[in-house]
């Protein structure tokens, strides 16, 4: 990498209390809240399979980049820290994505107030990878698991899902203070953000819980953009499958008592709705409840990729 | 990715006290000792670039993408406590080639104590690119800085220099006990690994403390790799040449006042030798001193990718 670059894209880097030492050493300092823990998640996106940047704004996939791994910070209800950026550009116009990407970041790090602490910068023949860690710390109510669910537990979700693919998937807000608003309040079993489809990501949870779930198909809050996908497309998929099984939602799945769930439901304390979508039980399945009263296995479908 | 290779891999995965939960959720979440900043640092690592996996053994490769980050946490003086795996991986024989990168990875990892708590596991039609993120913890005596070296300040760098691409660019130890020995025991001004190259790297040392230096180029410590290097390669560059500007030695080199030099150079302290190579000046250039008295300018030749 040209050093002008590298002292441009420095300048830009926000930065917040936490940063005893930034960019330009062998490594950040990060001084973090007395009692709390560290939590810490990456997540790579490369071309062809999470964007294609011939066909796409190269400032939103910059954006998406750091969004995917806030929204893991926010399913643990951590509080955003700093972030560490780590691209390998393609030989051709390198420069100007390398740039680019840092405008798609740079305002959600503000946003969050997340520092952006270093990272590497390298080309090579291929095309574009990035590779984002977040490191964020947990508040006096410690971390928000995937374990935590228990039978008779309540299932809700934030917003609204399906047809991410229309625009969402680039440009979502990640659920950060959604996520520590719910689990500052309210006693919170167990959380998720939904990255792999509603689907695939209950699977997780139940799986991690070590329960089940049953899940009121016609109670799953169906998003605009799922009813014009389910027009237009060639999938013949309807809007509640393509919200059930779409993907990169980004919306909280989290599970909590019924007396919880009730509070919640009628304090309705976020700027996006939240629904009440099912049921935690005990038998290790997934299960979704028709209309009709019949039930059957929710397959567990959705993106496949992640080790942690 | 396939779930039975994500099954195998997290059994394979180091752990440590400080863990509070490990791979699995939506990110790791780790507890740090009371009053310690925590240091971290990313390197991506690419084929064709840091290493060929049509040639190289892709078991060492893995050892060298953990073991350049765990030097970057030697160069700060801090304790390593975890790291997050990022692997993109190409479609072909991907299975095989995650496998053996952690089977690079683990022993050093164990061998350091720390846990892999995470990462993210993708594949596509292009080449594999690795990027790591080390978290360390500083120790009582904070971090050790590239900022701190003073004028008057001797120059200290740790084992020997040159020649790595025969074969210690790959099987390097990275010097993390070394340097929290040094650190620990003697008040050292400042540091930097040599990943660069010696010349390099020190005139980042310089940029960063703000003065400059003279090396004496006859007391650089020249390894028997530099020589063989010398011997047989057609660059027509000497075997002191390769040590100065080679990089990938992942050696320490760092600053303290005389005094505390002339304690560290009668101690030696460490399994490897240390060497004095030269001293820090006020004016902003870094100069050889050459055996017959002469000076020139040490040019600021070497690998040019890092952003941190």
């Amino acid at each position: 990498m040209e050093r002008e670059l590298i002292s441009h894209l420095r300048t830009l880097l926000p930065t917040n209390e936490h940063v005893v030492i930034g960019p330009g050493d062998d490594a950040a300092v990060l001084r973090t809240t007395a009692d709390a823990n560290i939590v810490v998640t990456t997540d790579a996106l490369t071309d062809g399979v999470d964007f294609v940047i011939a066909h796409q704004d190269v400032v939103r996939v910059g954006h998406k980049a750091l969004a995917v791994n806030l929204s893991d910070l926010a399913a643990m209800a951590a509080r955003p820290v700093a972030a560490l950026v780590s691209l390998v550009l393609p030989s051709t116009d390198g420069d100007r994505i390398a740039r680019q990407l840092y405008e798609g970041m740079s305002p959600l790090a503000e946003r969050f107030k997340l520092a952006i602490v270093g990272g590497d910068t390298n080309s090579w023949d291929g095309p574009l990878a990035i590779s984002i860690t977040a490191i964020g710390e947990t508040t006096f109510k410690g971390p928000l698991t995937r374990s935590g669910a228990r039978p008779g537990d309540m299932l809700l979700v934030t917003g609204e899902l399906g047809g991410s693919i229309l625009g969402k998937h680039l440009d979502f807000t990640p659920r950060v203070e959604e996520a520590l608003h719910l689990h500052e309040k309210y006693e919170l079993s167990a959380g998720i953000d939904i990255s792999d489809g509603l689907s695939r990501d209950l699977h997780h949870l139940c799986a991690e819980s070590g329960c089940g779930a049953v899940v009121r198909l016609d109670s799953i809050p169906v998003s605009s953009a799922a009813d014009r996908l389910a027009a237009t497309d060639r999938s013949g998929k309807t809007a509640n499958e393509h919200a059930f099984s779409g993907g990169e939602d980004f919306e909280l799945l989290f599970a909590t008592s019924r007396e919880v769930a009730d509070r919640i439901l009628a304090d309705q304390p976020l700027p996006v709705p939240i629904s009440s979508i099912g049921q935690f039980i005990e038998k290790q399945e997934v299960l979704a409840l028709h209309a009709d009263g019949t039930r059957t296995t929710l397959p567990n479908t959705g993106w496949e990729h992640h080790i942690s």
